[in-house]
């Protein structure tokens, strides 16, 4: 099972109308189960760098079945996946990927960027949590 | 001036529309003036390898200002633009990427792939057409 | 549906009975619905540099849901997909990748590399049939 | 003298009942003495992103002739070796990559991703070890 352009667009439409909540033009990525891109919207005035940054974190969140910011906590100097950003044609490790789940499968992934970390983790969130329900 | 999110998700709408009307899966990419992605979308079961090649049709063809398969006719053995394919971290100089105008003005560009290079170039026609309307 | 390492694993062995049989030493790889790799075998004194090309012969035949040398055949000089080499990272659009279906879906492809390309293709259809039967 | 697919497959295969001792679902590769990819295996559900860590932590290994987790000592900030993960397209200088030796030679590597650097270690060995008594 993976998932449709149908249900892409809910979720990218979800956390759009969450960006737009509180304000911040967001890139919103989705991909599928097998880390391949399905949707992607850049909103007026989003970071031009962050198109690429937001389908690395969907992606990122997908290879390795955690949020993107999980990895960051692990590859710090001294932590023991330092550096693991270079694998896989470039990582983005700090927050706004987030997994999309269907109860404990886990078949595909929504990466956000465009404001603070903790912004866009809450934009990927609002899109995930609405897939759940669709 | 350049394209706005709403005029993309119309323009791939519109595209989406068509491929539909021909039966053709495919995979849907718009940039702006600056050639930097605004939306993407795959539709359910088109190729996997289209998703690049949709991406690039369309930056390559707002990066010369002129539809995709243009190119083509110049890079073929003994051309002027012998492989120019090689530039721009990867071009696609078949049909499949076109010009969005107002006017005269080019504000971006669309980039279809999924099914034969004519099917793809009336895909991307049909979405240009409509952003004259917009 | 996708396919399981098992699977891959038998797949694998068929295409290197094949190999054996007609005496050439191959590299073999398998890949997902996903288009990610699943199984990788180099034969003793196969060719170094078919290493890659075994694995991008499977991801261009499952990217574009074709065996790899129908690609070949639209990306001559004048042809509709000339040089759509450039895309996806690098494609090879030669003989030797192969789709593997239950019925009607594509559920991964076989990459083989190290013969002539009839003798890859050979290689690689073998293993595919195997698939069939499992 | 190096790595047979006959050997590496037997390495291989220890691994994996390893990681399947300790219930972590493991990417296995294997790399011959001129760190030349030999055979790969990504069991069910392992990480997609493991894929490209495995080989390369096989290569590192084989690179530098010790295991991929000594790199990672001499790379932190202010260390000898700071960034050298950005050489070669990419090294992986975590736990998980182990030389394959036979006495004092050193034929080949074996890399592993899936689980904790600790675990990605065990398995590693359990197959280093594997070969030492082929």
């Amino acid at each position: 099972m993976s998932i449709t352009l149908e249900q892409a667009e809910k979720i990218s439409d979800t956390a759009k109308q969450k960006a737009q909540e509180i304000n911040v033009p967001m890139n919103i990525a989705i991909v599928d189960a097998g880390a391949n891109l399905v949707s992607f919207h850049r909103m007026d005035k989003a970071w031009l760098g962050s198109v690429d940054i937001a389908i690395r974190k969907a992606k990122t969140a997908r290879y390795f079945d955690m949020n993107s910011g999980e990895i960051g906590k692990l590859s710090q100097p001294g932590g023991p996946l330092y550096q693991i950003e270079v694998s896989n044609g470039g990582l983005i490790s700090f927050p706004g990927g987030v997994l999309l789940k269907k109860g404990e499968d886990i078949v595909g992934a929504i990466g956000v960027s465009g404001g603070s970390v903790d912004q866009d983790h809450e934009v990927a969130s609002a899109g995930a949590a609405a897939f759940q329900s669709l």
